[in-house]
């Protein structure tokens, strides 16, 4: 498994983007502070940072920006997740309690906000309005995802909507920790091009994964109840594929319908486990890697980019 | 009255920052659409635009860049009142119901950090990284002294605490409304500095009015109970200059120590107004839209800058 050498030619910044997030409640509330070390320490394994530092080290930018960029980034994902929680009345994530289990609604929303302005915070202190347009925009894509998500009825199974909303809620934000970070560097629009793709295609693998997880994990790992999704009406890749072999399957017809058992729930799990629907959304996912990897294969060969290679396998590799 | 006369050399362009708002949610969800163009038609008097095109036209600012930057201040002003009326669970503002009031909490946080996203999005137009950095901040000042208020204890009676508060609910962004303007003016250090003071002082000026509405208003035109920010144990100044006074009332004692009965805030509300407490206050006022006023004296004189002194003094002839 590689799951930890990637992050190795960007440790110390790693620790430096650590550092400066956590920074970021100085000098204002001491339970704003208490939040976001509380939300710091709970998790993430900063994938996203570590993106924006190899690309951004690779192409020769400027390793101080490249941490501010990488900070403004972890803390926008911070923040939405942070409201999300709050929505989907989440009380835990990665093992930990979220913000909403412990805190108000009221103080919840708040700190959302607050991550979310010292995000915007850090990356006009990048000093590049490119990257500020490009930060701006995919929070507006974030938010408008979810938008789309609420008000869409339940159960609707539907291939593309699903590509939109994986990309909206994920691959868009890995998009941006690469392309920001060749924007930040001395390279031309093509290599920008390349990086853009390069985010965009390991961040639907990255999504996929996670809504294979969500029928695959051991739940003491995952945190929540398998099929988390499918039971509130979400269809995620898996299911579709299930859908796809079996249209008149009646587990699945009675949960999109809002008719939820456990022994219905369970059945469905195992059916779509045994069914192939699981292999085939992990092949797909693995086409997107291989999109992302040969997106890279015109740039020299560097540690950097070797570590990025590393990291988009471990993309589709962690569910095993 | 000058309710009206100060829009005039803007008119035309507060049409523009409205449209531009309007614009915001195309391309995005139906839904959202439908929440901005609720929140836009319900209200406000474009207040915070106004001092952002009049400070940008007197001081020679590109009419584009100040309209963006106009739409950007009144989009995070719109944002910041999302999330406040669904952490009050306020039901109307300013007559129209709110949008917690016939949304969901979920798409109600959500529309918010929408409206956050596109007014980054704009601030960003106005290509200006300054412009940027003190967007970010207000942001972060304005979040923090919403924590600060929900964390501070109910009742606690300072002075201090109530300038630290109205800078950061309402004076910081008018602060940034005027300065921003300047900085997208090609105007001295001390111009921006000057916008700056202007701006902060008719902000405090705005608010301290604003809180001495709350004691003397018609219920019906301040479509909320009067005195609510005392039923919810916020001190403002006319309640602080009549605890100089009497610090022993026992009524205020019952309603700060969070015994609220109706007899008991009708008899405060006519005390305070008895006893000169909001005559106080309001002379107060005056004396932050003077300091206001001031800071323009060394400019010359012209159209826009007679506009923004007839707004100053709007801002506290407005209770009249």
């Amino acid at each position: 498994m590689k799951t930890v050498s990637f992050f190795e030619p960007v440790r110390v910044q790693i620790e430096q983007v650590e550092a400066l997030m956590r920074s970021q409640s100085n000098g204002h509330h001491s339970e704003l502070a208490a939040a976001l070390d509380h939300l710091l320490s709970a998790g993430g394994k900063r994938v996203r940072p570590a993106v924006t530092l190899l690309a951004g080290r690779m192409l020769g930018g400027a390793p101080e920006r490249l941490v501010t960029l990488a900070a403004a980034i972890e803390m926008l994902h911070t923040a939405t997740l942070v409201h999300d929680d709050l929505i989907d009345g989440a009380l835990f994530r990665r093992g930990s309690p979220t913000l909403n289990a412990q805190w108000s609604p009221a103080a919840t929303v708040l700190t959302g906000d607050f991550i979310f302005a010292r995000a915007a915070k850090l990356a006009a202190s990048t000093d590049s309005i490119e990257v500020m347009h490009l930060f701006s925009s995919t929070l507006s894509t974030i938010v408008n995802g979810e938008i789309v998500q609420l008000f869409s009825g339940r159960g609707k199974a539907n291939r593309d909507s699903y590509y939109h909303r994986i990309y909206a809620k994920t691959a868009s934000l890995f998009e941006t920790a690469a392309s920001a970070a060749a924007i930040l560097s001395p390279v031309s629009d093509e290599t920008v091009e390349i990086m853009r793709i390069y985010g965009r295609e390991i961040g639907m693998a990255f999504q996929i994964v996670d809504d294979v997880l969500d029928f695959t994990g051991e739940q003491a790992t995952v945190g929540k109840p398998l099929a988390s999704d499918l039971r509130q009406g979400l269809v995620t890749l898996p299911a579709l594929n299930y859908l796809e072999v079996w249209p008149e399957d009646p587990d699945m017809a009675a949960i999109l319908a809002g008719t939820i058992s456990e022994p219905c729930v369970a059945r469905l799990i195992a059916a779509i486990r045994q069914s192939g629907a699981i292999q085939r959304a992990l092949e797909e996912a693995e086409q997107f890697v291989k999109r992302g990897v040969d997106a890279l294969s015109s740039l020299p060969d560097c540690v950097e980019r070797q570590a990025l290679l590393d990291l988009a396998e471990y993309f589709v590799q962690r569910q095993l």
